[in-house]
């Protein structure tokens, strides 16, 4: 039922970091590595450098005919040709969060068009998004991206459209995270 | 910023349980007093039959004009006169939060009217809602009401009216317990 899980920095892990950008506010202390685990399952690892919590849950903006479409074109985590991947968590301002649900959503997608544009991406890039907001954790989401290396021009792309958008006028901190998975 | 607080079910509180009922799956241990508390702040109280955890978060339906018409009227929790509480621990089942965003707010509010039929009790009735869908509890809501003893018919029909709506098929498990404020 529950998907909760743990983004651990420090100097092991399947992720190694290839370049780490505070893009918007403060930095997350440099690590070599990113980990990423079911919360609750081992043994916390000591000497990491920090934790982030992420929660897989409903979406909140999607209509059914977008849920339709992004689910016939996504494809899963975890394929084998998808060597990079990267850890964007982003925190949006309490102007956003004061904004009533049809306000979020015009901007998310009237004005900004971010299901549309992650869906130019598909399958290609592959997306989960977990919430991180009523966690009390120093984000409110870790967005995650998979993609295979011929796709990392598409995956800049990408990013710099969203970063483009009216919602991201929203965001006041995010940290850019590029990996190379290890093995 | 955050707004985790505890509702611990035990022998002592500020509400005094006046009655109890499972309206829809498991009940709750039966407990003598309710008291609603900020997370984290004193030791942990021992002895409690349940804690259940709830955060206030951002509204996740309600559009510009109903945010509104709801700040416009609505009073706030603490009023001297409401000495009478309900907290009805709601969870919704899987086919509702696998619906889209445009489907569950047709559910919510075109064919159930939640915002609608809360203002009509406004300001007499105050209400809270705290989210927990995402924190690992029993409830994905925790569901909060304070009135005068005069208005408890109102709250009756209130609660009446909702558990008659389509949105209510979606409740797999409810459990309401009405409370007297002690002191």
């Amino acid at each position: 039922m529950r998907s909760l899980f743990d983004f651990v920095g420090g100097e092991a892990g399947k992720w190694r970091v290839l370049s780490a950008a505070a893009v918007r506010g403060a930095p997350l202390d440099p690590v070599g590595y990113v980990d990423v685990r079911p919360a609750g399952g081992d043994v916390p690892a000591t000497g990491n450098a920090w934790c982030l919590k992420g929660q897989i849950s409903n979406l909140r903006y999607a209509t059914r005919a977008e849920v339709t479409a992004l689910r016939s074109s996504q494809e899963s985590l975890g394929r084998t040709q998808a060597r990079r991947a990267a850890l964007i968590p982003i925190r949006k301002t309490p102007a956003w969060w004061d904004l009533a649900q049809d306000e979020r959503r015009a901007i998310f997608e009237d004005q900004s068009h971010h299901t549309e544009v992650g869906l130019r991406y598909l399958p290609a890039i592959a997306r989960q998004l977990y919430h991180c907001r009523d966690l009390a954790q120093p984000f409110d989401f870790l967005t995650w991206f998979e993609f295979a290396p011929e796709s990392a021009d598409a995956f800049e792309e990408l990013v710099a459209t969203l970063r483009s958008t009216t919602e991201w006028q929203y965001v006041d901190r995010e940290v850019d995270l590029r990996l190379e998975r290890q093995g």
